[in-house]
């Protein structure tokens, strides 16, 4: 049976958090990062298909201070504007490092970066009173934060830690994917043999109004839940999370601290509801891989981006499958 | 015969020259525009196709300034990386602009926006010398240019005006576009029915160096001439630029001024050569016309984005055919 496999690249994919985040470093990066896809690649059948998703905090993050600055001189874009902005260009760094690794291996298989949005729901929690839960841009002092409010009476502006002189942050919305809004076409490009960046930073996040058109929210949704979405799109069995850590772990920082290798969804489940994973981090991947063989997948990994290959071939990573 | 239809889309369809360039002026605009594709799109017959590509001029300028300014604090990314972010940014508002017209109209045709590479020659002669010809970002002063000069040794500073304080530019090569790197998927998309809007901004400007590798260059491809060879890829027979005047003209400017309307391959071929269409202007517009019907095309039209659905119906705009 032809596997589709979706693969989800974490943050460090792209950008290293010690970095600024200069072209250079990116399509360094990129192009590291896509090796390990082309070796995937490279161990597919011919019918085999694959999906690339990936995060963009640091690149919206980056985007948002140059807009910031220069306020006045030029405007700022909101948020699902600027989300699309890091999809053209972490699309066009990963498209264009993976097809010079494809070039080299000869293997003649089309990559495309689409520009794509996911529907969420207005009702969504997330969108009310303080439930936003997704901080974005720089910690600030207290007194910068009452000035952000000042001029922006709309955000959520939160103190994200105890102590310390610069602990508040904006907070966002960070809503459920509800579906992808070009569905249709990535199953057209996924069947068509293409390997397909899409959902990239989880999407840009839209509603739809009270007339039915679709517009722009500002939110951020989690890269791994819209790419789950994306899996049940496109039918994929396979679903590869890859992160800076080799493995899940349940009683972390504690003395029986213990790294997952192949447990069943039951398990996985049981830790997840036990709270062994943190909000942010580990727990939407989690989150993500347990859907996932809900809706029919048949093995998720959660692994380390340098373990691609293993992982894939299920020697590495933490591996959940259904019975 | 199915009739394959690309559309050229000119800065006046995405952002005023007298606007700043908010969101909501952007997306107030590109509903604008795409009202009138959705028009158009409603007088196909079901086996026609249609793709879309569109400038980014005053994009790629506002996002060079807000990177500009925050240099020092955020790293500023190269013409390609940039010009990538607009592909982003404008493939979101036209495709869900264009959508939400649709969706009115109970038209399910699949509308997506690709990330998109166009290939140059590294030997194109505006790579050398000072034969750059695209001035880009502000007017500067003299000293504003000899500083620019000093931190930027590679860069080209032209004097763009004869008179006045702010008379030079960074010049930057405007290269002929050879080929669409991702021919292949644009021609799966247009084959399964999907409206594509590809080449933005004329497409992220790559080369292939001496390894085969593909990367970007800090250049600007004429979007007609780009958008030519998207036409000529999809095998279009109809090639429409939407601009913001109705006509071409002979002899702009001069008493014996004359707007054109129907004229023929060889009439049109004769103005380009005797110098009737300005550079940078009317002439790349023209030139990527004549290439078009060169090429196998048959018709090619020039016209008023106000006047688009009359334009395809052939009652408005100039309407180049060859015999």
């Amino acid at each position: 049976m032809a596997r589709v496999i979706l693969i989800a690249l974490g943050g460090n994919a792209i950008k290293q958090a010690d970095e600024k985040g200069t072209s250079e470093e990116q399509f360094r990066n990129c192009w590291k990062t896509t090796k390990h896809i082309s070796e995937i690649i490279k161990n597919l059948d011919k019918e085999d298909r694959l999906v690339i998703t990936h995060g963009n905090g640091p690149q919206v993050g980056n985007l948002m201070v140059q807009q910031k600055l220069a306020e006045g001189i030029v405007p700022a874009h909101p948020m699902d504007v600027v989300g699309a902005m890091t999809q053209g260009q972490i699309g066009y760094m990963l498209q264009q490092t993976l097809r010079n690794h494809l070039k080299k291996l000869d293997l003649n298989v089309p990559v495309c970066a689409i520009v794509n949005q996911v529907l969420v729901d207005k009702n969504d929690p997330e969108f009310f009173g303080d439930k936003a839960s997704k901080p974005v841009g720089n910690f600030l002092t207290e007194e910068e934060a009452k000035e952000m409010k000042k001029n922006n009476p709309d955000y959520i502006i939160k103190k994200v830690k105890p102590n310390g002189e610069r602990c508040w942050r904006r907070t966002v919305p960070s809503p459920d994917p509800i579906s992808n809004l070009e569905a249709e076409v990535i199953k057209k490009l996924v069947d068509a043999g293409v390997v397909v960046i899409a959902s990239g930073g989880g999407g840009i996040p839209v509603l739809e109004d009270e007339e039915g058109n679709y517009q722009g929210i500002e939110a951020v949704i989690d890269k791994d839940l819209a790419g789950e979405r994306l899996a049940e799109i496109v039918g994929a069995n396979i679903f590869l999370i890859l992160t800076d850590v080799e493995k899940a772990k349940i009683n972390y920082g504690h003395p029986k601290e213990k790294a997952l290798g192949k447990i069943t969804f039951e398990e996985a489940k049981q830790y997840f509801e036990e709270g062994h994973f943190l909000a942010g981090s580990m727990g939407p991947k989690v989150k993500a891989c347990l859907r996932f063989l809900e809706n029919g997948g048949k093995r998720a990994i959660i692994a380390s981006l340098d373990k691609a290959l293993e992982a894939f071939k299920g020697d590495s990573g933490t591996i959940i499958e259904k019975d």
